[in-house]
């Protein structure tokens, strides 16, 4: 989806591609970053919540009979901003992850320095869902295999990433994270990203894809807004991990 | 270069590239994995030597006046037989590994088990050279991001990585994971592989590349024998870790 000014607008943009996904039988909805505010310091300054607000219920609210990655939103909690992805099932909260590496970057046209008002998460987070084990990572988190590497005690079959790249490291690096987290978890990895908006202060790159186990992506989107719809064969995890076995415990 | 069956030959061939780099003026000399023996377990066995034999001697004599990392061999050590990396910068040995993470695949058309006939190494190599400091590892291992972390505390700017994957795993993971390696360490990445031969038990992939910070692709083979050679500016190291930090030292 692509994100507007209006944080009422991207809720309601949101749930009409929810319901979308519902509508083709999705079992797991993933939003994308900030998917109710634009990437810039003012708005997610002043789009945050406390604890339970507008975005958490719509969030609870659409995730009635699915499981739902609610991407990301800015998230108070006292004097500090969050960078927070909030997971539901039919309903229920089952886990949230506070971004932990945050997006401090100065180079060739972009310049953004995140932790200069969000403050880092400090614990990784898998949630388990009906259909198994999650391990969930935002954007910047990527970059970091160690953050993997712990999240991988707990054996998760997919990461989901809500991912606001840029034009600069998207064309970069934005597959080859994908794929490479993938390659060394010998899971599946889903990044969601909104939609490129050229008008935007920060503009996303778009590009929402999942890749397997054996590091090769299965669907992507292009810079537009849309829906990567995919099934996912848990079994095709062990077998990877049985075929080239670097270590990983086999998932249930 | 192309391996072939006659461990004498295959240090003349080595011999001549090592000739044809000098004249190019190379300052830092990589021969590929197991350069002086065909990829199969009795060949291995076989050509195996202990302390400083045939293949140590030939390495030692050839790197007067540069540094030359002698791809991988098998060296005896007592009962053991280990895929053994040897390093030396003007005759004089500088470091040797020892490959810890093994071989042992069973997918589509290739089963392998290293572990079978080779022991693994236990400690990780970091060289200091007149040119800085090199990591160095051996094919498989670059599936294991906690080996690269672990060198990483030395602060190594490059990475030399002798690797014979096949043509199974090399179209799908070789420049994918020297790509990764080299985006997770933000270091450059060197990969050396035997020349493809379709006569051969074991057929490598070839495609030796040299990959940057940015996780570029700088320089790269075809599957055919020949010699990728390539500029370093180990300063674009440094570049690359203030415009993107991901919690990297600079290099000195």
């Amino acid at each position: 989806m692509k994100v507007s000014t209006s944080k009422d607008n991207n809720l309601k943009t949101a749930s009409l591609f929810i319901e979308r996904a519902k509508l083709s039988e999705a079992e797991i909805i993933v939003l994308p970053e900030m998917f109710n505010t634009p990437y810039t310091k003012s708005h997610m300054i002043n789009y945050a919540e406390e604890g339970q607000g507008k975005a958490y219920k719509f969030l609870k609210e659409n995730s009635k009979g699915i499981i739902l990655i609610g991407g990301s939103i800015p998230e108070k909690d006292g004097e500090n901003i969050y960078n927070t992805t909030f997971a539901f099932e039919n309903g229920i909260e089952i886990g949230k992850y506070r971004k932990i590496n945050l997006f401090d970057v100065d180079y060739d046209k972009i310049c953004f320095q995140e932790s200069g008002f969000i403050t880092p998460g400090e614990n990784t987070t898998v949630i388990k869902t009906s259909l198994g084990k999650i391990g969930l990572a935002i954007c910047f988190d990527l970059r970091f295999p160690d953050l993997f590497q712990k999240m991988e005690e707990e054996n998760p079959f997919l990461y989901i990433v809500p991912a606001a790249f840029n034009n600069v490291s998207g064309p970069a690096h934005y597959k080859l994270l994908a794929r490479s987290r993938g390659l060394d978890t010998q899971s599946f990895i889903a990044l969601c990203s909104p939609a490129s908006d050229l008008n935007a202060e920060y503009c996303p790159y778009g590009h929402s894809l999942i890749t397997d186990p054996w590091g090769n992506v299965l669907s992507e989107m292009d810079e537009t807004e849309g829906i990567v719809l995919q099934n996912i064969d848990k079994e095709y995890v062990n077998q990877i991990r049985c075929e080239l076995p670097i270590k990983k415990k086999l998932i249930k």
